[in-house]
């Protein structure tokens, strides 16, 4: 099989077969197919995408080319979530010990803070002590002793993706949907999930800007899954504004324990019971009502905080930040970001706030980058707010005046306010099943 | 400069500039900048294009990562043609005696075989004894001799090219107009040419299948040649047909050493006549019609073949070949193709011819491969000839039966004989200057 051929053939248009797919990826991991000939297809697949049948055969190939979970042995239902990314996204944290007290395995193996984007690792490792670098045989043990397991892609799972997406990040080939896709599924079927959700944002914040691109990545992750054979099932969501009340990895922490004490933003609370009900039911062919009854249950019930302060003991952090959170991190600089005048809260530039919190020190600048866990915002108006001028928008958390002063300065030129009143958009847009037919209606 | 985010630039349609793309292509040469970052920006090439301006800084770059020809102190003009490459296409071996004969320096730097195209280099080696793998400073020498030195791309030329067509070669990258142009302009500006006549061909034998196309690279290549100061024209001619009566390397030497003796196929002498005598207007002001009166009588009276001759000897070849075309290699099986239905000659897949020629040998399956200079085809029709079932369409020169056999079956296939008169298309179809102006309708 000549590479250039084939490189030739995703550029004219044309498909490439799973053997083809396969002959690529698995000679790129083992250094046969150089990097310069792999980047240049990769471009090609920018332009040219992929076929729903393509983007399984990428899948396969990466996911095949590590070790896949096999949690048979326990007996139980095992579920994750992801999520596309987004700012304030913390659902993570409270969906692990909602399903697993509904005795669902959650092996969750997920990201870093990226861009604008936060990451589920960065927010757990504010706690003291926290650690999710553990390979999958430490998986297999805190499974077994709380249901769930938190940890960091490690090595052993799919080192094709992680080859081919440190060449996509060098070479300007991340935007694409397809390998988006494939970089996601392989890293999720190789928990040897029964069932996924998908939580797929939409908006500002989101990668996705718009409803339609988010309903069409919704659609080919869950053509992927459900050709693994695995229930999935995605739930297009708004990221027009940060979730929740804080952003920032300490900040969001403390905002997840207050959320499973009973004083939860409601966006956070609704949007972590749905999905946690949506995943109750692809393993248990529960109903959605009675899912959700008791999603809500056990977070009200003071349940998930109490299976939240095992995990996080079990993974070597302090559990009393359960009941102090004065153990966490926080920076010291508070400073308000005012209303320069009167009207609605009409619109956030979302991505820009990611941005901002980033450049406070909660994200990285480059791949060694270290996190300040204790930094971020916290939210005080959200859109369709009436707002007077000099009413406080938000709180910068920030380790210096100086960086405080840059984020104010940044942070006040995202939110648009108009004389006329707005009205904010739902927070759950659509529901994507492999089927493809929206549940509730959308855009 | 971040090379991803240039790579990002230019995958999403936006140009580069002079400094951005000298900053790639100079890091490229140096090592600095890595294959699979270069091979990425190509694919996006591809796929985006380039305007004039940054396929004029795109030459400029790799012309000036060589030495530059400086002819100066000969005090004569200097001038060379290119092609776009065809089949059958030996103008070069008549064009560089003429001109020379009219007091113009010829420092042709060409190529050799490419796919179904057919090489210069491979051509005059078919000569016994004739060397072309010559240095600048011999090539200097051969133009004080006679005014003319036929030499292969030397490594001290554009040495960015030699390594940017190897990654395109390996990466699908090649069919590019922008790349394409880059390539051939800093090579024949590397010359130090005044000025410079393009033959770019059109039809099923050419790389540009339409007059459209033909025309659209014919304007980008003397842009680029004007933005850089030289007095540029390109003719765009018919390559729906083998040019003149051979396809092969020592067939094509005879031919031209015939055509030089009075006895040459009409379309060769008219192309070569006429791209001679556009040389010789560039360079000396003349009229188009004096110079086209100048090289045919050089061509005619035999100072042409005279000047041939000695630029045999200069370069290491035995002159006596101009006497005897039995000095030429030949190889023993000779077979003819029939016509299998009666009817007039309407189209030849003349890309086909290519192939077919060079799989008897005549080109190169690899880089390494070795060429077989006594192979190819003697034309016996041509477009809008009357044929009847059982005439010779064609005679295939070839090394074995076997071969011949092979070349047979597929040479036969091309020829589609139809039973309506059909009428030949002229073979100079257009002039293009850089003002952009055609001269003579076309298409």
């Amino acid at each position: 099989m000549r590479i250039p051929e084939l490189i030739a053939r995703k550029r004219d248009g044309s498909s490439l077969s799973s053997e083809e797919i396969g002959h690529i990826v698995r000679g790129y991991a083992s250094g046969e197919v150089p990097d310069y000939q792999v980047s240049a297809l990769l471009m090609a697949i920018v332009f040219r995408g992929m076929s729903d049948e393509e983007i399984h055969a990428l899948t396969t190939c990466m996911l095949e080319s590590g070790a896949i979970l096999d949690l048979s042995e326990f007996g139980l239902p095992v579920a994750d979530k992801h999520s596309t990314g987004g700012v304030g996204d913390k659902t993570s944290l409270l969906i692990a010990p909602i399903v697993a007290c509904a005795d669902v395995l959650v092996p969750m193996i997920s990201g870093r803070a990226l861009g604008h984007s936060g990451g589920t690792l960065d927010k757990l490792e504010s706690i003291p002590g926290f650690r999710t670098d553990f390979k999958l045989d430490r998986l297999r043990e805190l499974l077994a002793i709380n249901g769930v397991g938190l940890i960091g892609q490690t090595r052993e799972i799919a080192p094709a993706d992680r080859l081919l997406y440190a060449l996509r990040d060098a070479t300007a080939t991340v935007p694409s949907i397809p390998l988006i896709v494939a970089s996601i599924m392989s890293k999720k079927l190789a928990e040897g999930l029964d069932a996924l959700v998908l939580d797929v944002k939409a908006g500002s914040g989101a990668f996705m800007k718009t409803v339609e691109d988010a309903r069409r990545l919704a659609a080919i992750l869950c053509s992927v899954g459900s050709r693994h054979g695995t229930s999935v099932q995605a739930v297009v969501t708004s990221m027009d504004e940060p979730l929740g009340n804080t952003v920032g990895n300490a900040l969001e922490v403390a905002e997840c324990i207050a959320a499973m004490r009973g004083d939860g933003a409601p966006d956070v609370v609704e949007l972590s019971v749905e999905l946690s009900a949506r995943m109750i039911v692809l393993t248990s062919g529960d109903t959605l009502e009675r899912a959700r009854s008791r999603a809500r249950g056990i977070l009200e019930s003071g349940q998930a905080l109490e299976r939240f302060a095992r995990i996080v003991e079990a993974q070597g952090g302090d559990p009393r930040v359960v009941e102090n959170a004065a153990l966490l991190d926080r920076a010291p600089v508070e400073r308000a970001v005012k209303a320069t005048r009167s009207g609605y809260l009409a619109e956030i530039d979302c991505e820009a706030i990611g941005f901002a919190v980033a450049e406070l020190g909660a994200g990285r600048s480059g791949v060694d980058g270290t996190i300040d866990p204790g930094v971020g915002l916290i939210a005080e108006a959200r859109i369709g707010d009436e707002i007077r001028e000099g009413d406080v928008l938000c709180r910068v958390v920030a380790r210096s005046e100086s960086a405080a002063d840059v984020a104010e300065r940044r942070i006040g030129a995202v939110y648009s306010i108009r004389a006329t009143r707005v009205s904010r958009a739902p927070l759950i847009i659509d529901v994507v099943d492999p089927v493809g037919a929206p549940e509730v209606g959308g855009a």
